[in-house]
């Protein structure tokens, strides 16, 4: 199908999910989930025809494009997880009342139409239209040629889903044209498409921005650090620290610099050294951080912005707060950023001037997750300013409109 | 100077904005309304020049670019309102407690740098820096170049306020390059600038989305529709459609279409149709509203979907709350649409399933206005869903951040 004519009906059926009750879209959810079992046989067939074909791929590439029975059943359980979270549309609240009398208030509703643009990870597409449709969005779907046949399978087991429960299949638009001129033409569709959100590396973002007529939601890239204070608790410090790069180090939250004050460098930098040998973390260090470190290698300039995703890590020592802050101000991406420190007033200072969708005080960034904040799911984390920033789940999926009551009143002549 | 370094001085002043004091910023405020008093003779006489030399022009335009001793009071004291509205800034609100011991909370910021481009309005100049200011943002400004040096002479008394109050005078960057270039230039530079905003007509609007990388908060246009429900009180009813169209008809929150249904258009439409002529609005009717009202004019497929911003209105009788929203959800622009009713489920259908930036029930869609919410000033009305929706001031300038608060809790391995 071609997407100007899918995107019509993903519209079409954007109105139908918008007064959609909360009952209604779980039970499509729960449907979703059964209709993805029952098919799990014929998904896990493309699927491992999918996985021979890229036989030449790199194992990182593979492990995204590989479905298993148990990943399956993750994502059918996925659907049935969002069922069970609150639904954030319809939800009022008040604004203000007039003198005049009117009544405003705020309610909560979808986006309309939203389109995922992703790699070849088929576990995301059931996660993506998940989320669209509890918050009332029909979603139109585009992953990567590799995983093609996988994704028409989960769709169609999806949009069994929704005809169980009696809303309309098209709610779930999925793009089989492999070409990249269909992602052209679907990123010009701004009367039909409210959102598109691209998932994966920072190569498809920068491509989908430059071509997207329809507003973006982004995650860039995530260059995270740690900043431990001239106050921090070290033992504390030691352990965010290394929590932060080494738990998992290839996932957007995890830091990839760390900045330590002078007056606790020399009692700190050694034994967090140390500690880091032992889990084969490589150190690229300032002149100071190297003079007390011996034999770690010079950071270059580039090190400072670079989302290594790695077991490598950069530390600078600084003489002061402030030069912690612009030194984030500079090389930040604006993810997650974390002080440790006993100090209330530096913290105080930090949580403040830190610009990033999430400021941490003594604890890791790692927690930078939807889950971990307690959203129960994610579509993604935005490093961006506008709209919806840090984890994105239901929420970031709506907007609020104006609700205004009156008894006749309409607006005095100047 | 040129876009890039212009754009490079607001981010650096934009870091020393985000931290300053609500005193600070209301100082400069006041002393910039102070200095446009003190400079009000350059600024009368540099605008002089240019109307002289726009005598070609409409009259709409030329009123749009002459200031008045008058009209740069008004905007010297909309600087000083602005000092007396709350500043959002710093304002926090708890988000979630975790079972880990995390303390997580909401606090709003200020985006960082603010684009605005906007025609030959030099009174636009002090109204845009204002709000940006009190929320924190430096302003980048970019006015039609019929009025540079009217801008010039008025950003000039702006940065003097800006010194007086201690704050970089690079808060206010003015491109005074004539060249459509240099908007380009700036409209790339998505690493300095966080938004931008379009004030002018939709060819502008569409221009500025066509060329951003940027993201964009814009407002389209204003189709507004009344409907005149089945259980409306007729009185009440004719009284707010007439306000919604002949207030003052040229404004985008002025209404376009009247929609009637089929039970009372016989008695709503000839009594209205008497006032209307009185106060010489022409109607264009659907071919059951011609039945009912001899002699006027059809209404062709445009008119549907036309912004007359003038004295003539579209007039569709229909038989159902269902065709109403049909209708509005096919033709409106998400700005704002009215019921009237007695009935208070049709009205909460309405308010529920009617997607607009604005939804009244019993009131005129021309209270659709910062100021008439109670704001205090209004950067613009937003017709999209992104971000902020409806009318845009101090908060629509700034997002939310998380702000974590630990006791040293790192994230446990998978």
């Amino acid at each position: 199908m071609n997407v100007e004519r899918l995107a019509r009906e993903a519209k079409e059926a954007s109105r139908v999910l918008a007064k959609a009750s909360t009952a209604r879209k779980n039970r499509a959810l729960r449907a979703m989930g059964k209709a993805l079992r029952r098919r799990s046989g014929a998904v896990l067939r493309a699927n491992a025809a999918e996985v021979a074909a890229a036989s030449g791929r790199s194992a990182a590439f593979v492990d995204r494009l590989t479905l298993t029975p148990a990943r399956l059943e993750g994502v059918a359980r996925a659907l049935e997880d969002v069922a069970s979270l609150p639904d954030p549309v319809g939800t009022t609240r008040p604004f203000a009342r007039r003198p005049n009398g009117l009544v405003i208030d705020r309610m909560r509703v979808p986006l309309g139409v939203v389109a995922v643009i992703y790699e070849s990870r088929p576990g995301v597409t059931a996660d993506a239209v998940g989320l669209c449709l509890k918050s009332g969005n029909a979603a139109i779907l585009r992953g990567g040629k590799e995983a093609v046949r996988s994704n028409a399978a989960i769709a169609a087991a999806l949009r069994e889903g929704l005809k169980a429960a009696g809303l309309p299949p098209a709610s779930v638009g999925f793009v089989d044209d492999p070409d990249r001129a269909a992602v052209k033409r679907l990123l010009r569709l701004d009367s039909l498409i409210d959102l598109v959100i691209p998932r994966g590396g920072p190569a498809l973002t920068r491509a989908v921005r430059e071509e997207s007529l329809i507003p973006v939601l982004a995650h860039d890239k995530g260059l995270c650090h740690t900043y431990i204070d001239a106050k921090a608790d070290l033992a504390m410090a030691g352990k965010v620290a290394f929590n932060a790069k080494a738990e998992r180090p290839g996932v957007c939250n995890a830091m990839e610099t760390l900045l330590v004050h002078r007056a606790v460098a020399g009692r700190f930098l050694p034994a967090m050294a140390r500690q880091y040998a032992k889990a084969g973390v490589e150190l690229r260090g300032c002149q100071e951080t190297r003079r007390i470190l011996k034999g770690v290698k010079a950071a270059t300039a580039t090190d400072w912005d670079t989302e290594y995703l790695d077991l490598i890590l950069s530390v600078k020592v600084v003489g002061s707060l402030d030069e912690a802050v612009a030194h984030i101000a500079r090389h930040g991406s604006g993810l997650a950023e974390c002080i440790v420190t006993k100090d209330p007033k530096a913290a105080a200072r930090f949580l403040r001037e830190v610009d990033a969708g999430a400021v941490y005080h003594n604890a890791s960034t790692r927690f930078t997750d939807g889950g971990e904040f307690g959203l129960g799911a994610e579509m993604g984390i935005s490093t961006q300013k506008l709209h919806a920033r840090g984890p994105v789940a239901l929420e970031g999926l709506t907007c609020e409109k104006f609700v205004v009551s009156g008894t006749g009143q309409v607006r005095a002549s100047r």
